[in-house]
């Protein structure tokens, strides 16, 4: 059976056929001799498996879709305050204003413009080997497979990089550039060079969905701040001048590039890559901005979509005997956010359970975050303290060891004690 | 027994008693005077209860927290392409550019500098009650408490609202103010002397946590779409200059109010507020963000937190037989979105059932997005064309009604019938 | 006989008629409803005379063209440094950013925007009588008749004035304004709606170009220096945001108004002035534009204009016989400005006189500027100590008494006496 | 006898040595290292004579004070059309915008910005020369002996000039830079690194005065039309951002260089020279500055020095009999301009002479601008047509040849002859 989500990517392509405005990116001959009408699109969810639709493994270069990783890449290399005191994360408003750079403090604006990418590029550590080799290592574990630079293209690129020339003699004159003009540039115009399918990046981009993780590989690839702060950067810089423009009608981070691809990240969720070569009066692909709206539509990416109400984490509570004992058992199910924990603590506080043994059941619990795993301790101090016997069922340690302020602690059962004691019950 | 939360929020206040900085507003006698060491925090979660600690039942001024409201009503009067006509989105930029029209358009940059919010309270529909008095009925439908105008302090602010005075004169000078200069001052004025406490702010965020629904009352206050655009504008434009700055830091859709009130909303989860009346620089609640901070660390809130990976939606795989036929029941359970579905179908194409009669149990789904409801469907009727007969069991019809090409649809159980066929075979 | 200066302003009015650009100002029915083709030109030199051409008796508002004359009234009420720091001096740049206050100063960038007109007009003195009036009467100085105020106009200036008004009240609110917004803002739009003639602006005019003195009645209405400074920022600010574009053409100070006149001044030489409805897209009137142009060509009125090359001051060098002495006679004319003096000078120091007597005939000198009464004085005193004797005839006392380091003088004789000693020998 | 104007100049010198604030240049070791006490002054009248104090023969780097004479040759090979394409005339405004293209036109804002200057000088033309050789010519010509450049100097700022290098890619990049970036700056930092003295300066800056002839070998370097479009260039944008303050405040077009010169030009009258390298906040020589000050004022440099009032150029009016006709004589003397020959020709038409034969004596009169003598032809035409006998004494041929409408033209005399004639009656 082929898949459905297939079906749904052909129909993004299928439903887009009439967006033919704009033209390639035409500075260079190799991108102006690209065909206009490939058009590909695929997606990748932090389980880490791409459907993908169109000329799928049709080869382009990745161009400003780099930067993100790039920057990720250095703040992993020298840490974000090292970053953060060299390339700013505002967003940089008038387009004109190519240099960008802050008036007050000369920082580049962010990463995502061209004078912020090259400073990037020269803070990849290069002391074991060159910058760009770094980061298309990146790109191969992002990707899982070999990412190689187009060399015809970055040939060409150089040729006609005088404006990524100027910024980069610009910002060694003002103090920051880490590294010579030249090398900076030619490493960095090879690092956006690297050719690349929409497969790739659906990858590249589910890894930052899922926090850094690569999702097949299991590989950490950026710590989970990193990448947070990355998203963010995405979030406000990486579609250019208009970001309030995107943010309140895609709303998710997202980066494009002059080829004619753009990636976007639903945090937790989905990576996404579009391709088609026209590009906007932004530089952006025409076509691959409307897709990018569909699928956000369509798949409930927008970062604002207030989701689902949480329901609450307690699946049921039932009155047992357990060793003898009346005993209230608590049946908890899910994730542990702060709004499903907020739900069951409250139910605790206005409906003390009537019996002296209470249990938690907690084996049907995906996953706690550090404030329910907090309050989860909390509570149950509070709880032996109380007079009650707490009994947690805990198979995978979620909640923390704890003993209350007389050195009393939780009593930790497996599931088959628990449903022994029962059984003995019944 | 206290709630563990409302510790929590005690030691958010005793964590930040070292922020001394800055000042009240002093531009009126009424903010000058506001006791500086005053301090309260409050969250509300999508459930509705509110949690509060520190100077909780002390009123102040609303101020420019009342821009996300007002704006939300002006686009529910009016349509959103009508707003984005005449007010922006984007970050405002430089700070000194006060009056901040685009220069190509002549709209104020987005509705939360006072050039935008004077043009939006001009905005809001006036024709059955002033608009002043519908955003403080609007106030009270949030807070479900009658909410009044400080009218002392509406009184000082017109006495020196010179620059909102100006503003409003230029505005209507270029055709972007609805109604005369004066009364839409005085209004916008008094929209912003609301009286409230860090309780009421807080159900107000939770309201757009909530997609525009009062999570107490259950009122339908905004549109699903309009609250998300909100909060994209929230994100871009709440917190004036440094867009990028608070987008990296703390993380969330914020606002904050010369009177030392900040409320910021996480989708779906919680709207949090806090309230310390000296300001940084910028104008914010200094203390406040430093709260903020914490808060977004502490209880996950960045937006970019990449969250809990998604488990698969598929519970359990069982063989039983059912009415004499071996069958294949898949358990499926929690919410249905896109990265939950996907491994739902990827399992069904890797894997497809070995048996003829195929069940989805969906007793225990909670929510199905769109997406998910549309793959379900596609699958389902694949299958069928693929001879399979597929029973559902869907009590609260998440998945719609569908036929496959020859008019075959899937057969609908109720657990009871699934559960006495399952028995009958035991 | 009719002055040809005359025939020659019919003749600029002539080769201009093809420039039917433009349209009126619109903004109110007073000046929309102008006839468009209306068209007149005035020249006024340092004597005094006015010639004028075309439509030359036709009353029209004097708008922006107040603005130099108020401004100098304030600075003479004030004293310069306190103007100085209330208002700029500066272009201001961009148009777009109307509002023009110096982003770390706060000072509206100069006088000739609106926000800096406003400022000035509240600057006036008006402890005797009001601003407006004490322009009123100053108009009336400069141009020898009563100057009254076309109450329609400014009666629906007002009605539509919402800009100035948003203007006055950002200025108050930054402590920019000494007055109230409100009667500082009418007391402006009626100094704008003076009724004036180009003859009565070409006096206006020639008025600046003389020093500040108003050339038939003497009366010195603004101190040299004064006038100085207000000529200065006329240079550089009078024609709105091309000031470079206008310095490089035609190369005078100026200022136009909406009502379509605009005047100039080439210090020292004479005023103009020009009428014509029809603004270009800077709010200049166009063919005011284009006559301007011709008249700064054709009379060589730019001021970087080299001038003629300065004659040496030296007239004649005699030898004669006085008071029975060998003697030189240098006989001087002209104005002695620092090339004429340098050239006289040059000429003692490289030949020096070789008879003991030495008389200085300055009968024939216009004017000595300080430096060359100076440099006068000192070569005087020089040549004493070096054993001439030195007889000066110098009927206007244009240098100044001085005494060599010994107590001794040049002696003063009249022209009579030196002629008759001359005659004596002959 | 020591000249008057050296001790002038060395008062000068003595009244601002206790100006003693900022600091050299210190970017390179040539600057930093530079004699911080060192100071000099130099004028040159349009005579050519040059009159130094202080450190006048002391050599310093040119630098930006090249970029006047770079323009002004640009101009006079390619046309001042094609300059204005590619380099606008329009003050920078704010100094961090360090790029300063025009947002509309990309064009650099003025070519005294180091944008603008680049881009001028790889305009040069450079068919015969290199680019930098025909300014050192040009610079030779200008100070009549042959200047060199400092070839330490510019390798060092060559090896420190990658703001200059970032400025030139990025005009190459955006096709306003007319030859390759590397060899652009090369030769425009060769061109600032000229050696020259004040006395040097004061020649060049007098040649601009004196309308582009270098004045003691009357060579024509830059037409009037150039030198005058220049002059009005440095008024507006050589002294960086504050051009409104220096115009006001100094008053002449002027130019700085970062090794402490300061030029400074009075149309017709002077070119001025400081020399002190401490430089302030804006990178002007800060003692230069306090001695142009003092120049202007004490020397009545201000442009908008409103002059002497113009004489009238009509010396006497005699009634004689000439070759037996009752003849009005009318001696002329002095500089025809407007001012003057408005005089005269109002002299005519008010009192027309009561004699059928009338005499023009021009053999006093210096200089004849084209308006007056247009408008003495036309009065002399007039006159004949009203029956007048009209002779001119003209030994200049300043008024040109003509004809009245019937082909009568006026009798042209030499000064003997009219001599004679009187004579012969008296």
């Amino acid at each position: 059976m082929r898949s459905p989500i297939l079906d749904y990517l052909d129909a993004i392509i299928a439903q887009t056929a009439h967006v033919v405005s704009g033209a390639p990116a035409d500075y260079i001959p190799e991108l102006a001799s690209a065909d206009p009408d490939r058009v590909a699109v695929a997606i990748c969810t932090v389980n880490g498996t791409v459907y993908a639709s169109g000329d799928a493994d049709d080869l382009f270069s990745i161009q400003s879709m780099s930067k993100p990783f790039a920057y990720a890449l250095a703040i992993e290399d020298r840490g974000i305050d090292d970053i953060l005191d060299r390339v700013g994360v505002e967003p940089s408003g008038e387009a004109f204003n190519e240099l960008s750079l802050d008036p007050e403090t000369g920082r580049p604006r962010n990463p995502m413009i061209n004078a912020g990418a090259i400073a990037v590029h020269a803070l990849v550590d290069d002391r074991e080997a060159p910058a760009v080799d770094r980061l298309l290592g990146l790109f191969s574990d992002l990707t899982q497979r070999p990412i190689e630079v187009d060399e015809g293209l970055a040939a060409s690129e150089l040729a006609t990089g005088d404006r990524n020339l100027g910024l980069a003699y610009l910002l060694h004159a003002s103090g920051r550039l880490a590294r010579d003009p030249a090398s900076s540039v030619e490493g960095y115009v090879r690092q956006c060079s690297a050719s690349v399918t929409v497969r790739d990046l659906a990858l590249m981009a589910a890894t930052l969905a899922n926090g850094g993780v690569q999702p097949n590989t299991d590989k950490k690839l950026f710590s989970r701040r990193t990448t947070r702060h990355l998203l963010s950067v995405m979030a406000s810089c990486g579609m250019y001048d208009a970001a309030g423009d995107w943010l309140t009608s895609v709303g998710i981070p997202a980066k494009s590039g002059v080829a004619g691809g753009i990636i976007g990240v639903l945090p937790g969720q989905v990576g996404v890559a579009v391709f088609s070569p026209r590009l906007d009066q932004h530089g952006n692909s025409a076509r691959g901005v409307v897709m990018m709206e569909k699928l956000s539509e369509d798949l409930g990416l927008h970062l604002m979509e207030p989701g689902r109400p949480s329901r609450s984490s307690l699946r049921e509570t039932r009155k047992e005997v357990v060793e003898g004992e009346p005993t209230t058992i608590y049946v908890l199910q899910g994730d542990m956010v702060l709004s499903s924990i907020e739900a069951l603590v409250h139910e605790l506080v206005e409906n003390p359970p009537a019996t002296d043994v209470v249990v938690f059941d907690m084996s049907r619990v995906d996953e706690v975050l550090p404030v329910a795993r907090r309050t989860a301790a909390e509570t149950a101090t509070k709880m032996i303290d109380g007079g009650y016997r707490i009994i947690v069922v805990d198979p995978e340690e979620t909640v923390p060891a704890f003993h209350d302020s007389r050195g009393r602690s939780v009593e930790r059962w497996t599931s088959e004690r628990l449903e022994a004691a029962l059984l003995s019950q019944g």
